[in-house]
């Protein structure tokens, strides 16, 4: 009987945790056939430095918490593996530290670059003699992996997005007559607007103007469209992705401005576009930057969003127990109205490096606004809540013992 | 028998409709003794212009659901009325309104400077013969009036900022290994550090350091606390408050910066903050501004909040009919723990343009926390969740229908 290693890769969500809790509480289940399962601490570093967390460790109290605690459990990393070509030595450990341990399952929960390096695990078998089953679990909060209906922490950033974006909104309503009239708010995304799409998902009484990646800015347009709004409803709240660029190129993000000490001033896109309506309209404005407010905020996760990320935690282990490998579960799905699922699969070299982007007909023909199409795919993906218990007005979330497996293998450097 | 006017003042909160609710609701328990309840559209400009909106239009169902409904559902506005001797013919106009309408009872639900209305409106018959009562319904998310135990909208605002902190650390604690080292969060709070204290309502075990306006900017002395916290936790969040100064007086959000075009730039403390840590020490770091949205969460609002808030809206309408005048209940607290209050009351003459600042000894020696008294006072005010319901997965918020009463005067410019 095999073991298996679990590790968490690029920016944590929300509810990528549910995936790991799906992963550990489904092997759980098969004491029979998966061994241990070891963790990575803070992903696949954790492999390479044989940092290897044992979740039998872990209680199940504990891993049944992590389904309802944001980030990730176990520390995630930034670190993209190079090819098998440019840095053997990288695969070399890995498959020392595989052996030392005893692991032959592979799960790798991440978004487009980790599904490359589970990709290139899963060719272990074949490129250099180590049998392995590598499996990926679908995750990001920029809903960018192909095949996917869509990637387990989107639905909860778009929840988040869409609440604020209609609570703000609600804000700026009462107060606009004597005051603020402008709301800017900021969103992640840089390469595709999925998150900013979500500020359209509130109602059509509330005049939301979104500015997205995949849209030049056009900034006569945009302040024609902002006066419009404010003139006929009495304010207007706009959702900027980060990503929003002039039609140069430079992010709007770029202010190119200085402080008094020469230094190049980093300012949000918000602000940016907040003054711009300031010095042309004259509009009393505020802005907020979201930032990890928004993938952090469990406390607001979409039910959808945590069902399905758990769900495929869990079709990851059944994957690999009926012998797959280079695989990812994926979601499919079924119906719009109601919304219905089911979960299938997708072999890693057609997602490893393919970003999805925004269809160009979910985005209105203005360009600031989506369409009933995106609107009929985004809506099912806030739908539901799934609230954290509470303990002293803060949510219950858990944080692992973290308990190290023993080192076998001199060190090695990353 | 008399009709009421109800109005909201200034900065709107996700509670200040949970007290309109407990106005409307109480006073249509008494229909042999209040008449009809008008509700001033923008606030004290609606009884300026004549534009009141008649509540009793509005469905039962519908004023329920003000109690989960941020924002001001009648409209606010930012608009102090001069003192009786600079502009006379306001206070006039405001007789001749109330007359026309039959109002004999004021309720005004602000923060001091509303207080200081209420005040003026409640001496109108001493002063100008028109018999009055006015009772001021404390709200405000600045925490800043004097008597009352805390501010409705204040805990719900503690109670966002002290989650957000939260589950921002939790991210950044998850990627510090290869990545963002730096949380910044930038909270409200121009002149106290109430808000920005309520991040110190997580567990000790995340590093938080608090930036308060009642503490000068010491940056080699914050800098080697970030720094410490960063080598023994990994990381570090920050929670600066948008009214913290250098010790020259000026806010760090001032950054004398300038676009391209020579525009001032504005930016917000937290980009500020969060510069001054990677230029020096060099930390990858993230930031956010939660502005508008930390007073509108209504989704995350606390439940001895919304409790408070309603219970304040009913006591007001009893303290009218027991003949009260120039008075504010105000809430009394009996207990710690447990957290038990009541409803007391003060006179407006000892709240209007009284500010409640932060004790000196709720913010710990080293300026960067708080203290345990402050823990204490704190802990209770963001207990209890009160969910609002949910529709197709945003929050099924209301929106007035807004039927005007018949004017019946000349217009009156404001």
């Amino acid at each position: 009987m095999k073991n298996a290693f679990y590790a968490q890769s690029g920016g944590v969500t929300a509810v990528i945790n549910a995936s790991a809790c799906g992963v550990i509480e489904t092997t759980r289940k098969h004491p029979d056939k998966i061994g241990t399962i070891y963790a990575g601490q803070n992903g696949i570093i954790g492999a390479l430095t044989e940092n290897l967390i044992d979740t039998s460790k872990e209680s199940s109290a504990d891993i049944k918490a992590l389904k309802h605690t944001p980030s990730g459990g176990f520390g995630s990393c930034r670190y993209k593996m190079k090819s098998l070509e440019t840095n053997k030595a990288e695969y070399e450990r890995l498959i020392e530290v595989f052996k030392a341990h005893d692991i032959a399952y592979f799960f790798y929960n991440g978004g487009g670059d980790s599904a490359d390096t589970c990709l290139k695990v899963s060719q272990l078998s074949e490129s250099m003699g180590y049998p392995i089953q590598a499996i990926h679990v679908p995750k990001t909060v920029d809903n960018d992996l192909p095949i996917t209906d869509n990637c387990p922490g989107f639905g909860s950033v778009a929840k988040y997005i869409a609440v604020s974006t209609m609570e703000a909104s609600f804000d700026v309503a009462s107060m606009a007559a004597t005051s603020t009239k402008i709301f800017v708010l900021e969103v992640m995304g840089r390469h595709a607007g999925w998150i900013a799409a979500a500020g359209g998902l509130v109602d059509d009484s509330i005049p939301v103007v979104i500015l997205f990646p995949e849209v030049d800015f056009d900034e006569k347009k945009f302040l024609a469209k902002v006066d419009k709004n404010v003139k006929e409803f009495g304010y207007c709240t706009i959702v900027v992705s980060e990503g929003t660029k002039w039609p140069d190129g430079r992010f709007l993000a770029e202010q190119g401005a200085r402080d008094d000490f020469g230094h190049a001033q980093l300012g949000g896109a918000a602000p940016v576009v907040a003054n711009l309506i300031k010095d042309t309209l004259g509009y009393k404005y505020h802005w907020a930057v979201a930032d990890y407010l928004q993938r952090a905020a469990r406390h607001l996760a979409s039910k959808s969003d945590v069902e399905q990320a758990y769900a495929l935690g869990e079709a990851a282990v059944n994957m690999a127990l009926e012998g797959k490998n280079s695989v990812m579960p994926a979601i499919i799905r079924t119906s719009n109205n109601p919304y219905t699922w089911k979960i299938g699969s997708g072999e890693l070299k057609d997602i490893a490096n393919v970003e999805k982007m925004m269809p160009t007909n979910y985005i209105s023909d203005d360009g600031f606004g989506i369409t009933d199409t995106c609107h009929e795919y985004l809506q099912p993906l806030i739908e539901g809540e799934d609230y954290p218990p509470y303990k002293n007005g803060l949510p219950d979330y858990v944080v692992m013992k973290k308990v190290m497996a023993d080192k076998k293998l001199v060190p090695f450097e990353v």
